[in-house]
């Protein structure tokens, strides 16, 4: 570990031990699309190798949710953000060893369980930032991952299987896609999530199913026979429907 | 709060404190299928009017799935138990009002995020036992529910609304029902979850494409003319489909 970053985390210390809830941490894996891929923002600690997922800590008299709303908007600054938890992750040692280097009673040293959330969060909105602690902040397409430090391997595929499932009970898309867009990118979207090609009228017909998309008087401009028509999601039934789920299956 | 209660509680936080991470816990929904009932364990502390769900807390040194498995085993005496962690609770003042008449320094009054895990059990397994801070330790109805104490009626909610979606995911059954059961029976399991009816035929079907069953030659005796046919769990299929889970409806 460089001597910056040691001498980073030893001033923060003391007051982290003031302002936050020892051992619970938050740790978020941001989706977002572009150019036809799936992308997760990853930071990356001041001189070191690997990558790892943005996170924080609780403030002692905040709720959880609101500390993972925190530390996204701070770290993106959006807040019209798709976001919600999945797993928690309490493997002993699964951080301590990070700070191996670092004395006993340093903050970050401590056991750390962390609840993972994942966002989804419009791509072009976004600026992300650096922190005290980091010196990259990049989206990364989930086609080319690199290594994550700790366990935070673990959590990106825990967060990618939860929002597959999610995709049979709640809308995906108003967070990640531009206001209007083309059924092709939308299924494409579907495709990434779910790392498989899908069939193209068996796709169209369920997402009409759904009741949360409206078929515009607008096509792409371009093409020369067939251009593809242009949809948005009906805000109203699209709220509905990440509220009360798809009907389910049963 | 009774003054026997209170004592117990003074009497246990030093041990508690040496033993166990502050700030975490977990509570354990336990689901067993009686009587074509599905009914939950719960605990009442001592001289208390609400109901809770039984919890605990995680062990210094001790991962929070093993510390899950060690509170469900101490609880019920049993081992074959089906066991997922669904959702972490963190609202502020969530468990600490219970807690009011004692001093601040208790263990237990502290704030505590916890982690919710479901368990399916099998009914007739199970001995549950009453801990030291507890007067009672019975199985409820869900159709008959008390009103929990602290936050336990949203955990309770959580644990539910998971396992109707774990229903299309993983095989639910091998630690409810009884080694042979008849598909009436399997269909009422399912229906009590739903909470809805389903068509016969239908479940049926579904339930041979899910390839866990096997049919045995055998039938429930004490019927005139049509007696059930009787079913066990394939247990290879039953684990492959638990650990892949079914395939997905994409």
């Amino acid at each position: 570990m460089k001597e910056e970053l040691k001498k980073k985390l030893l001033a923060s210390s003391k007051e982290y031990v003031d302002l936050y809830l020892p051992h619970i941490s938050i740790d978020c894996v941001i989706f977002g699309f572009h150019n036809d891929c799936l992308k997760v923002l990853l930071v990356r600690l001041d001189g070191e190798k690997n990558w790892l997922l943005p996170g924080g800590f609780v403030e002692k008299g905040e709720d959880i949710f609101n500390a993972a709303h925190r530390i996204l908007m701070h770290r993106t600054g959006a807040s019209n953000i798709f976001l919600t938890q999945f797993k928690t992750y309490g493997a002993i040692r699964r951080s301590e060893d990070f700070f191996s280097e670092m004395p006993d009673d340093l903050f970050h040293k401590k056991r750390f369980v962390t609840i993972g959330y994942y966002a989804l969060i419009d791509f072009t909105s976004l600026d992300p930032t650096i922190d005290t602690f980091s010196d990259a902040c990049l989206w990364h397409n989930i086609e080319k991952f690199p290594k994550l430090g700790m366990d935070h391997q673990d959590i990106y595929k825990g967060a990618i299987m939860q929002l597959r499932r999610d995709l049979n009970y709640v809308p995906i898309g108003y967070n990640l896609l531009p206001e209007k867009f083309t059924m092709p990118q939308l299924q494409r979207l579907y495709e990434v999530i779910l790392d498989k090609k899908l069939n193209r009228g068996n796709f169209y017909r369920r997402m009409m199913r759904y009741n949360i998309l409206i078929k515009l008087n607008e096509k792409v401009t371009g093409f020369a026979h067939t251009s593809p028509n242009l949809y948005k999601f009906d805000p109203q039934q699209y709220q509905k429907a990440l509220e009360n789920g798809f009907q389910d299956s049963w």
